[in-house]
């Protein structure tokens, strides 16, 4: 094999590591925390936005851009963000440099302080709202529906590849509403979407539901999310949605005349999701040969490798296999074609297998004699012999195939490692020795929920949609509780 | 009419703003020198981000995405590069804020310092190559053909709308090549599709050139551009592709085993183009009712608007409209019915005229009747009244025939504008009552090109590629001289 690494039963992490790197998906730079995204991982990202940017546009958003930077001042206007939103942020201080006195490299200039100082955002409500104030008057202003991609910086002292980094990508939808109820629709439609695309696009099952009180975004009166479960039990939020109230409105003084006259606070919604969907894509399907991609998102859906053993057998196979390309393009599948002749079939073979490509086509001159092709798919790693004469539409229906297996099997995983616990011990001996998510009942405390993280580094991931009501006792505290949550540990 | 702005000869600049403003494209943020791009302005800047996006592709690029943030010794490892590039930039030096001790907001946490400040991306030149150096060891690993869509900052001091801005949005190419002949290849190749881009998409002609010495980029050996002309008869250059020679792998150390097994230095390319594209789009076509866009950028192509005196005319051409709608739709044009009862006839006319969508048809009751419609062009402003049957073929055509125009006559107004001036007094002249370019004799000195600069504020745009070789003399020095070369005042 051209390339191995570390297999996930013997260290996840660093399974993970190895792949994000040998898959060609992202590395680190010489700025710490902060990623470089090569050029696959990112045609990746471009597909994840492609779908969504289509989403959100098809639910009547439109895109625009907001500043990089955002006042300190305006950080500490709304105070619940203020309060609950972490500090490690980037600060701009000065905005000159100079010519060292000693001649060697640059230095920053004393003189060119900033009056006030620059955040790097690391979310945009407040400079969004500040904006948003001179654009609404009346409720004919109302909704304002936008997102913004953009990148935002927090400055996380643990760092991994797309999980958690210093910088990251994202985007950020910012709506601006004339009722309660509306603004309310609108949190929940855009988890909806997130979920949508999670499961039809990412072949990833999500648990959506609403965050406790202590797990809410910072000024949100109510944070939605979806949930997902990783291979090794740990759960990642994939994205969140949330309702704002007015509490943003307030603090940066935005009103609205409403039908009958009435000057009111405008109601907001935020939801972001970021290139963290690349490390819960990674860590859902792949696995210790490398990369498993869903069709859907897959740069490159089909590779085909001819085989020969000299001149002759190499223009012929060749030929074979660009015309087989050309019938598969013209069912817009992204073909590739690897005939390079500096490389050997099995090297191709494991290198498109660490990166993920759903189906690879191999053709011989044994293929050639008898009008047939090798198929093997990526998800199952299985290989079967087919007729060459049709083979464009045997292999759309795979790529169907594919991204429903791909489902199947992470729901499939997912309910397997979904537990209920009725008791403590129960419940320590799921979250520390199998992982997993956890139903389990709580008190609804938030001194409960502290000393459970506290003892055991699992989170309330959430409280599911349309969860049954049930009465039970707290797992910790024995008080009397009328559902179950979800718990785990997370990313 | 709903909005007006200041005319063209009565002031331009505010015209500019004017129109920036009310056709809704970008507005000054908080945040000095940032710009908010809103949702119309954003469509714009998308519909040149697709096309040019696919022209990278096509040319063989892909996307990638590198850190935000350069560690401070990085700029000055490449001697031309630290010296010739403007030192205003912001640096960030703290990466924590801390709640104020007196509870009013927050503050820099002092103990937050990092050990090096970190530069807002300027341009990615430097941390591109200290990531190359890791990527490239032998011939095999060449081309590198990497583009990346970006912000970045240079913290201008006076600003314009996206003419100058301290934050813009750009994309970078930054390719890795094993000879310097391949290198100017790809040199030429980008300002060719630029160029092309302009001259298709944006109905700008363009003159392509070198620059001087004094006017290349810091660090190129080579900096090949795109230079457009304004309606106010100033320059504005619109793309750069530049030729890096082998200095930045210099100064990164990257170095690559040949095919003789020789260690050489990579050769580089870098080239951008911004949202100052934007600018030079609005300036090129607009006029004193607004915005005037190319059918091929418009993001709303056709705009159909049902006129009516009471409710069953209402019903009727709503109705109507939108069948013409979908017949142009399914001719995939972007069409929008403005069938909003809250707003006239009129103030719709000049809202879109004010947008510069190209195209508007309007359906009244007689239209019905006589199965007619009326046509409106925005970039002639006239009206005609056509069959409805057919009208999407029409419409088509319609569209066709404005992006032909817009591009014919902006090249007449260029051509119109574009002089030979023999003596100094006749250089003046023109550059100080006519404006316009210049074409001049000069004594291929920096020193004569910084006194014209110095005298009249005129820049040498650039030495037209294929220039005819002329004997001459320089218009300030009187020295010979073996070609005209390209002066104008500039944005």
């Amino acid at each position: 094999m051209a390339k191995e690494i570390t297999s996930r039963s013997e260290n996840y992490s660093q399974w993970y590591n190895d792949l994000v790197l040998k898959a060609g998906l992202a590395e680190n730079s010489a700025v710490r925390g902060c990623m470089v995204i090569k050029p696959y991982g990112y045609s990746i990202w471009e597909k994840i936005q492609q779908q969504l940017d289509r989403l959100f546009k098809e639910t009547g958003h439109e895109n625009a851009y907001f500043p990089l930077f955002i006042p300190k001042s305006f950080l500490s206007k709304e105070a619940a963000h203020v309060e609950g939103f972490a500090k490690e942020c980037a600060v701009v201080t000065h905005y000159r440099l100079k010519n060292s006195p000693d001649g060697k490299g640059v230095v920053v200039d004393p003189e060119a302080k900033l009056e006030e100082e620059l955040i790097v955002r690391p979310t945009s409500e407040t400079i969004i709202w500040n904006t948003y104030k001179n654009w609404i008057q009346s409720y004919r202003d109302l909704p304002i529906l936008i997102n913004q991609w953009a990148n935002v910086v927090r400055w996380e002292m643990r760092t991994r590849l797309f999980l958690r980094t210093a910088e990251f990508l994202w985007q950020e939808g910012h709506t601006a509403h004339a009722t309660r109820e509306e603004a309310m629709e609108e949190t929940r439609q855009m988890i909806d979407v997130y979920a949508r695309f999670a499961r039809e696009w990412m072949a990833m099952p999500v648990i959506q539901g609403y965050k406790t009180e202590s797990e809410r975004f910072a000024g949100a009166e109510e944070t939605l999310c979806i949930e997902a479960l990783m291979q090794d039990g740990k759960a990642l939020q994939a994205g969140t949605s949330h309702f704002l109230g007015q509490n943003f409105a307030k603090a940066f003084d935005v009103m609205f005349t409403d039908k009958t006259g009435k000057l009111d606070y405008v109601w907001a919604t935020s939801w972001g999701v970021s290139t963290r969907l690349m490390g819960a894509l990674i860590m859902t399907h792949s696995d210790d040969n490398g990369l498993v991609l869903p069709p859907k998102l897959a740069p490159i859906q089909v590779v085909i490798v001819p085989i020969y053993k000299n001149d002759e057998q190499y223009a012929a196979t060749c030929e074979k296999s660009h015309e087989i390309a050309r019938r598969l393009r013209g069912l817009n599948l992204t073909v590739k074609v690897d005939d390079r002749d500096t490389h050997k079939p099995g090297w191709k073979f494991a290198e498109y297998e660490m990166k993920g490509v759903p189906v690879r086509l191999a053709i011989g001159a044994r293929d050639l004699e008898n009008g047939t092709v090798e198929v093997a798919r990526r998800d199952t790693l299985t290989k079967e012999v087919k007729p060459m004469e049709g083979i464009e539409h045997f292999v759309v229906d795979l790529l169907d195939d594919i991204q429903k297996n791909l489902y199947a099997k992470a729901e499939d995983f997912r309910n397997r490692n979904t537990f209920k616990a009725d008791t403590w011990d129960e419940f320590c001996d799921i979250i520390e020795n199998k992982g997993g998510f956890v139903l389990a009942h709580w008190d609804e405390t938030a001194e409960t929920e502290a000393a459970i993280k506290d003892k055991l580094k699992a989170t309330i991931r959430c409280i599911p949609f349309d969860n049954p009501m049930e009465e039970g006792k707290c797992i910790l505290t024995g008080k009397p509780s009328r559902q179950r949550v979800l718990f785990a540990r997370a990313y």
